[in-house]
């Protein structure tokens, strides 16, 4: 059986290595456009911002390991720009040297990803990049290193943007955070904006909202507020959006913003073709709504299943609850479940509180803030959202675990937290959330 | 209706608590033997360590605010001696007269709690003590500022004289932990022995296995091996027995080990007397086997489930899991489920592992230490330990979760823990334990 992957970065390398483990036999070619495979690209920001001051941790496997180890594939510079599933063939532009090929499979599996958004005011400058891939990191970090950056402009509200404050600041640079409206972070709840903004001035960053990139003249932009200012390095990250134009005469169903529609098994609207990671639609656990999530857990849970199912045991995904959290100085934010939005859309009924996560008498103990959304009737849980200094990511992965068990909001009076003073309350944040459940 | 509830710690003083809520109009009257009720006994350790620094944070409640805010008659120093259920009365002594009154109760609810198992050799020292009580840490922490306390004695080998020796060291002290034998923290997995014994070498803990003191005369103590050395402090830890010496006429039955026998509504065998916290016989949730675990969680839980019991919305407990933790200096160790010997006993599957709690390219990223026992034919999950320096308290709390949830140890795959570098990884040990299961 020959396997054709398209993309080698976080779910075209594991889906590979997957198949490997299942399928000793199989022929497994990765086609990747660009000039990295397999990096660790959640680990960037803090690479730029010496926190990972090892390169090479970035780098897990290269074309070389995968061949010697693995007997697969990888063809670096080479972008599959065309899939043809009658005659099942893939068209492949090579980068270094223009050549198009043909390549045939049996079995296709497409992780394309995603990438950034660019804002068309910047397309001429040459002081603005993404944070997408290893490459752009390295082309930031000479940025730095060659023209004695002291002032960063970073545009946009989500993870990407809040890692490159945190981690531009580490590098003692002047950080201006650019947003065109006043929600940050839309994983987090509008409840804890103030809470965000405090921290952001905690750190000392410069805040820009409500306003918008005009135009760039040199290091001087200009912003549609009128203001206009000066900046050694802009970081966009406004977005992401799929990489998935080369699929659009294969027949393969896309959704409204261009994801790959899958079913349970990863399996595209096409016969023998599968898709994972970052560019596929795919559905919530627990509510069977339809969502996107550019994230790694489901690439990787992903990867595993598909490579089941083409080993012939089949086993149907379940679906994903988007949970996710990030580290912003010294506190956490970390949402699971659907969207606020959603959440207050579907009529939910809603708590918050505050409370320390660890024995309120020890030192550096810090209250947490907590938002919950559930169902008033069946009392599942739909959404909950968490912002604190400690623990924020054991409350977030609990009630994850809750949600996926299907336990109701009330069952959480149940579930017994390991107790001591360091670590939680003999009635924990997870216990209080069942019993303020009215 | 009139509660008479014996025992003013953490779970008489939290049951009373509850009760006041249900029961607006019922006379609640608490009897508690020592000087204090509804101290932080957990904190106690943390205290001597003065990582808490004011004692005012150990009590959370006195009898005047308790008869103030929740109109709860609080005697201290009044000890029921006696439980006669014929005439539904209590004979109480008041250690500060002497004097014996008897009382009557509608419902009766018993919270002795356990006290500190004494050594007999000790019996006529000066220098050695117990910490169960806020009364026991002031009169340590008198004889370390009268005495100028240099070497410390602790012995046991549980959580007590664990968090006593990091404390101890904290404060500066020369510290030897003196075990009978080499079993360290029987809460944890045997294999993970040789790393707490790193632990305490890198405290530079002196560390006297196999030894037990033989007698003492003044400072010097002398042990069964025949060694002998100075102390200036001797902390017994060596392990508790329930206060439920008053019950032995009363027909309230105890298991051979003296622990009240409840029901799943904390019922004893006695109509209108409950029991809660540590002197009670529980069951485990997930297996239903009998056992005894003195910590908060439980009683906290007990203490709701027989306040709504009692108001009329009866609810039955579930059974506990046994989670616990402690915090030793940069480490933590966390278990949840049976104990390792009841788990080999039944034949349980086993695996364990080492993985990175967090990506392994992030600083200060070190391996935790699993282990997993598990039913080979019904995949249950029996126990879980888990010994490392960050994180160990999500791990365990979300494999309590699953248990509870009755989740599969192959479930664990599906499990959606939330993943940026400096909390998780995209498989994370959640999930590779599921993998990892065969």
């Amino acid at each position: 059986m020959k396997i054709v992957v398209v993309g080698g970065v976080a779910g075209g390398a594991t889906v590979a290595s997957q198949i490997r483990r299942e399928l000793p036999d199989a022929e497994i070619v990765i086609y990747e456009k660009g000039r990295d495979m397999s990096f660790a690209n959640c680990g960037l920001p803090y690479y730029l911002g010496a926190e990972i001051t090892d390169r090479s941790e970035l780098t897990q496997a290269s074309a070389a390991t995968f061949k010697e180890q693995k007997e697969i594939t990888v063809k670096l510079y080479h972008e599959v720009i065309a899939v043809e599933p009658a005659h099942k063939t893939v068209t492949i532009l090579n980068h270094l040297t223009q050549e198009t090929t043909e390549d045939t499979y049996d079995q296709l599996i497409l992780s394309p990803g995603c990438q950034a958004v660019r804002l068309p005011q910047l397309a001429d400058s040459d002081i603005a990049f993404p944070v997408r891939t290893l490459e752009d990191t390295d082309i930031i970090e000479q940025h730095i290193e060659q023209y004695d950056v002291k002032k960063a402009l970073i545009i946009g509200a989500g993870y990407i943007s809040l890692e490159m404050v945190e981690n531009l600041k580490h590098c003692g640079l002047d950080v201006t955070l650019l947003h065109r409206n006043e929600r940050l972070l839309k994983t987090m709840d509008g409840q804890f904006l103030p809470h965000l903004m405090n921290c952001l001035k905690e750190a000392a960053v410069n805040i820009q909202l409500n306003d918008e990139v005009d135009r760039i003249k040199g290091k001087t932009v200009t912003f549609k507020s009128g203001l206009s200012a000066d900046y050694d390095l802009i970081i966009e990250a406004v977005g992401i959006t799929p990489n998935t134009e080369f699929l659009a005469k294969s027949g393969i169903e896309l959704n409204d913003k261009g994801y790959i529609v899958t079913d349970q098994y990863f399996q595209t609207s096409v016969q023998d073709i599968y898709a994972l990671g970052d560019a596929i639609e795919t559905f919530y656990m627990h509510t069977g709504q339809k969502t996107t999530v550019a994230l790694a857990w489901g690439a990787h849970r992903a990867a595993n299943l598909i490579a089941g199912n083409l080993a012939g045991h089949k086993q149907a995904f379940n679906g994903l609850l988007g949970t996710n959290i990030i580290r912003f100085f010294d506190h956490a934010i970390a949402s699971v479940g659907i969207s606020e939005k959603e959440a207050q859309e579907c009529g939910a009924a809603h708590l918050s509180f505050d409370q320390y996560p660890q024995a309120r008498y020890m030192p550096r103990s810090h209250p947490m803030h907590i938002s919950v959304y559930y169902d008033p009737d069946t009392r599942q849980i739909l959404r909950a959202c968490f912002f604190g200094k400690m623990g924020v990511d054991k409350r977030v992965d609990v009630i994850a675990t809750a949600i996926i068990a299907k336990m109701t909001i009330d069952d959480l009076k149940d579930i017994e937290i390991a107790y001591a003073p360091p670590f939680s309350s003999p009635k924990d944040i997870i216990n209080m959330i069942g019993y303020r459940a009215k």
